[in-house]
């Protein structure tokens, strides 16, 4: 089983209102791609954000910026600086709360969806109605990580594909229950996307084909570990 | 650009003193594959620590095992019953310190390499002596996250692959200055491959075929945060 990481390329500016299922499935027609049963189409969220009109536009200052950051922080877990370490209300843990200006116009920045979840629902059964094909949907962000250097990309909203594979119960190759007991395996898709879409590429989609998932779908909430089990907070 | 994840099957168990490169490059062999140049080859560390005898035998009891994890133990961050996180002379922090029991043979405990870095320099030097290819090799461990559920697997050895890629100074697609500086591609890498992999069928060896990396070749010890930089110690 081999699986392959497509970059869907010609994707250009996205504004609000826009279909990104049409966006997409225009520009996989105009690169001689189309979609197959079991492909996971993975985005990251700045088109989704910006198709939802989850953007602030006319901010001119850094200090407009910090106050935008602020509002979207429900909890501030570390400062250094102007780096802000903060919980978002999904419960995302990362910097600047997921306020971005990158690939945005000047004056603008890009939040997150207000409900990752629902948007990779919605953009799942349109390409779904469309095509007639069996598809995943995995909407990433970029997030750094404690104790290891360099940000990677991580799934925040899910549907139609596994967010965690639970191997608990399970034997190994010795027949001994497994250690490893849960796998986060969209945010694996997520870093493995990211491969083929580029940071300055500005890539903003690309196919994961021919992953073998057996588990039962689930949601990028899924991902999110509680407060109350967390040891890092 | 399409990028393929190649799960190489038919590696049998590995003990001390065995050429992984052959082990390799028999096991591709033997299923119709070969290594070209630029491909990146994704080794648990499983299967390096047993090859180096980076084992533990006779281990009976749960308070042998235990005292061997704090024995891999620089420094222990968090405990709760008997979940240690810790860190790892390297400088990796994970559950149990690296110690690990699933695909092992029972009173058979797998410590991490020595220098995960050296060993992929190794394997790597092997297989391109035996090959005339140019490849990269990335040693993975399995490791949790702060703030989310589930384990993914990180590069903890690295050769002739960027491990980090420095966007420092690039610009967006708006000519603005990327806020992104530094990704951890060599975590990617380890993540994407992981996809076919799996933890329960026990597959230690994947390639990695088709990326372009520009950056130039880095350490798996670059990818660790130094404490001095790091909010969450």
């Amino acid at each position: 089983m081999t699986v392959q990481l497509i970059p869907i390329k010609g994707i250009g500016e996205v504004t609000k209102g826009d279909d990104l299922a049409s966006v997409i499935l225009e520009s996989m027609a105009a690169g001689g791609l189309s979609l197959q049963d079991r492909d996971v189409v993975v985005v990251t969220h700045k088109i989704v954000s910006k198709a939802e009109g989850a953007v602030v536009t006319g901010v001119e200052s850094e200090s407009e910026y910090r106050q935008i950051v602020e509002g979207q922080a429900v909890s501030v877990l570390r400062r250094r600086g102007d780096l802000m370490i903060a919980e978002t209300r999904h419960g995302f843990v990362c910097a600047n709360a997921g306020v971005d200006r990158s690939n945005a116009a000047p004056g603008t920045v890009v939040l997150l969806p207000e409900d990752p979840d629902r948007s990779a629902h919605k953009l799942r059964n349109r390409l779904e109605n469309t095509t007639g094909k069996s598809i995943g949907v995995v909407i990433t962000d970029t997030f750094g990580r404690a104790w290891r250097r360099g940000v990677v990309d991580f799934a925040i909203g899910v549907s139609g594909v596994p967010s965690i594979v639970d191997y608990r119960g399970l034997e190994d190759m010795q027949g001994r229950v497994m250690e490893v007991t849960e796998v986060g395996i969209a945010d694996e898709i997520a870093a493995a996307a990211d491969l083929v879409m580029g940071k300055a590429d500005g890539i903003p989609v690309s196919i994961v084909r021919g992953l073998d998932l057996k588990a039962p779908p689930g949601r990028g909430s899924d991902l999110v570990r509680p407060p109350e089990e967390d040891l890092f907070r």
